[in-house]
């Protein structure tokens, strides 16, 4: 699997605007057939730190992913909410195997 | 859910034998009722980095995890191929919902 973690941190007073968006792209981002998880996390001892970890199938998913409307809905609606600029880190998976993601 | 990002860097002699014990340690760490996921990742760009992406139910299932003989086992194989301390994170999910981990 291509794994990509997006680690972000969002202005205080935007956390619960950039959730809901994130949310909406989460639900929307799971149909697309090469994302085969979308998962949202916000750090214990920070709320204004959030993580996604984005599962793709293959790598070629990801452009799929990033000319999807509802990504590009995101990206609009949450650029001016990052505190900083968003950082990437990309993984493959040991376990489990591809076929258990 | 309560979930922990373990970070890990492996001595590179040991990053086969590593895996192998991480995999038999997920294996296991699943059949633990309070055990959601046990995702175990290898960084992209330094095949010594890995990641285990722990999901937990509630934060009271991470001691019980700590009690299984096999993160003991896990532990005991493991300790002397880790080139630096292990760090941990903490994070709470936004999206999925608990029902869907």
């Amino acid at each position: 699997m291509h794994i990509m973690h997006v680690h972000i941190r969002i202005k205080p007073e935007h956390v619960e605007a950039f959730k809901a968006a994130t949310i909406e792209n989460g639900v929307n981002s799971l149909k697309e057939p090469g994302v085969a998880r979308f998962d949202f996390i916000q750090q214990a001892d920070d709320p204004t730190r959030f993580m996604l970890l984005e599962v793709y199938r293959h790598a070629d998913d990801v452009p799929k992913h990033r000319a999807a409307a509802h990504y590009n809905k995101w990206v609009a609606t949450v650029s001016d909410m990052f505190a900083e600029e968003r950082t990437r880190s990309f993984y493959t998976n040991v376990f489990p195997p591809d076929q258990d993601w």
